[in-house]
Parts: C-alpha cells; structure tokens; sequence
C-alpha cells in the first residue's frame, strides 16, 4: 500500500476517535450544539435501547435536552476500548465500551452502567460524522452518595 | 528515520492497543474464542496474580470459562492510560490502567478494582498477539447494588 | 501537506497521549520522579481547583507528596476521551475526562470525581511536556467499602 493511503487511515482512525470522544466530553459538559454536530445531518439511526431510537439527529437532541440539561442530573460519558475498522476511504464502523455514571444532585441516587456502542461513521465533505449507534447496556448498579 | 519506518511504528502502536481494546470488550461480552486469538498460541506468561499464573493461552481461557461465564458474573474491563513501548519490530511492552467493576446479578454484591497490567506484545505472521501480561490490583472496593 | 508533516503530526497526537497517560499512571503508582518529569521544567500554569495552582512543577509535586505519599491513600486516574488539538509544530492543547476514584485503606472512605482537564502542551528539546493543566470537578459521590 503506498505511503499517502497508509497515513490517511491513520488520519482517519485518529479523527474518529476524536469525533468520538468531542461526543461524550460534550454530554458531560451539555454543549448541545456540540453534541448535534457529531452526528450527520441527514437520516441516522440512533438506537439507544430504552431511551429510544432516532432516525434525525435533532429528535435525539429534542430527548438529550429534556433528559440531561438539568442542574441535577451530573453525568460521566468515559469511553473505552476503541476498536474503529475502517470500511473504505469515506465508512468505518467501531466497537466502544462506555462506563456511564450519573449522580442526581437532589436525591444523592447514583446510576452506574456498563454501556457497549455498535457505530457507523461516514466521513462528508472531509468531516467524520456519527451516522448510526446502538448502545446495549450490560450493567446496571444502583447506588447512593453518602456525605 | 524514513518514512516508510515512521508510519510502520504508527501503525503498530495503533495494532497493539486495538489488541488489547479487543481484549477487554471480549472479556465483558464473553467471546471466548475472540479472548484466546488475542493471545500468542505458543509459549505466552499470563500472571493475573490470585486468578492464577498461565503459560499457555488454554488454561487460562478454561479459568475464564468457569469463573465469568455465568449469567450472574456481570464485568466492565475498562483500559485506560496506555503507555506502548516499540522495542524492535516485532516486540512492545505496555503498561495499562483497568477499571474492572464486577456485579453478582444474584447477589447483587459488586467489586470494583483499580488494576495496573504490564504486557508484552509480539508481531508474529503479521498479526499482533499478548504474550506476557501481569495484573497488580491497585485498589479494591466492595459495594451493593441499591434499588 | 506534504508526507513528512502529517506523519510528524500524527507522531506528535501519540506523544502528547502517552505523556497524559505516563502522568496519570505515575499519579496511581506513586512515582514522583516520572510526575515531575511529565511537566516543563519552567513556568507552567498548573490549577487544579480547590487543590491549588501552581507557577512551577515543584510546588505541586510536594502538594501532591504531602497528600498521595500515604499507605492509607489509593488512587485511581483513569483517563478518557482526549481531544487533541495541535496549534503549532511544538505547542497544542487538550481537553480530557478524568475518572478518579480514591479509597482511603484506614476508613474505608471512597470518593469518586468526574473531572475535565484542560490543558496546554509543549515540545521542548525534542519531548512534550504539560505546561498548563485546569481540572474542574463536574461529580462527586462520596461511598463506603462494603466488606
């Protein structure tokens, strides 16, 4: 494979998780419109199990707001384990693990999932972009801050 | 350093932590035959401390079998903080933080440790493969799941 | 962009990664000498909140000495989601999430943080090093070993 093709993989699993990780630090941080532009604006296929499942990245970002952009909710999106497979120059898919925890600031009640995310990358107009993303959650411990 | 030699490296280094990341995800999603490909097939030292001590890729897979695969063993294997070595072209060390969290869906008893792994890793036909990894376990928590 | 800067690129995301990565290792294992080392030997802007900030490294290492040099405390610094952004040849930024999970061995005390760094880098004399680092603590759940 000639050198130029060689770096470009490269670049491109580098701006992936890159993309990636701009997604989760952004949820912690509910930068909104950080967090729509990760995913491709065109159809998407968003399916986030029991939270419910998006075909628009703007009827994900409609449940985000309403769930997250609270005072009480303090969430942790850590990702982990990136195993990005690129398809061709411009699709790639991804495996990711997610340790989730989220803390409710008024009643102490803790939430820790174990989350693993199935993606689809697209890479559009030189930009890579979430086009799809299912999360399964294999773990699930209840808890409580205890000051 | 040519260039030729430079994107080699590159590509290494991104081989051997997808390696490990292929690992992890595989030890929570109980793909046994996925766990024993990670490893070297001949002589490899696998020393997880209390779990045991392995010179062969199959015994530990068989301690693997009996200890998580059970629907009530629960595991996040969650990689952080890789350092990777190149030593030559074929050889690498790394050295890793875990966070493992372990829930016993019928007690509801939970494990939390902060592991430390030093690997050797080896390119052999052209694939990466473990073949040394010793596990310190840093810190151990014990908890309940509360709902 | 000709060959020869983008592979220095790439190179340069791997270096700043595995700096990050050696200091927060170096953070869990108590490694003073390698914490002193990952920042620049002059001025640097280290503020890490209610911790303190700092105009030179020396002044955080004895903190930390003072604070982490104990049999009693155990840390976990797991790194996630960087977002490196090279400005220059030889400066660049980063954004990270911080899981930090401490356990006091004594009482039993566990304190988790979700935290986001902030960063700055420099390449001095060939090798990067954290020149500015704000960390913000965005969750706090306070626990209890359970044994």
């Amino acid at each position: 494979m000639d050198l130029q093709v060689r770096i470009a993989r490269l670049e491109s699993l580098e701006a992936i998780r890159q993309l990636k990780h701009r997604y989760l630090n952004a949820c912690d941080l509910k930068e909104v419109e950080t967090i729509r532009d990760c995913f491709a604006e065109g159809e998407v296929d968003i399916d986030y199990g029991p939270l419910g499942r998006f075909q628009h990245r703007d009827g994900f970002i409609e449940l985000y707001q309403r769930l997250a952009c609270q005072l009480r909710v303090i969430d942790s999106h850590h990702g982990a384990n990136p195993e990005i497979e690129l398809l061709d120059d411009d699709h790639a898919r991804g495996r990711w693990a997610l340790s989730y925890f989220n803390l409710d600031a008024q009643t102490g009640v803790t939430r820790r999932l174990g989350v693993i995310y199935d993606d689809r990358y697209q890479c559009i107009d030189g930009q890579w972009k979430i086009t799809a993303s299912r999360s399964r959650i294999l773990a699930e411990v209840l808890g409580r801050h205890q000051p």
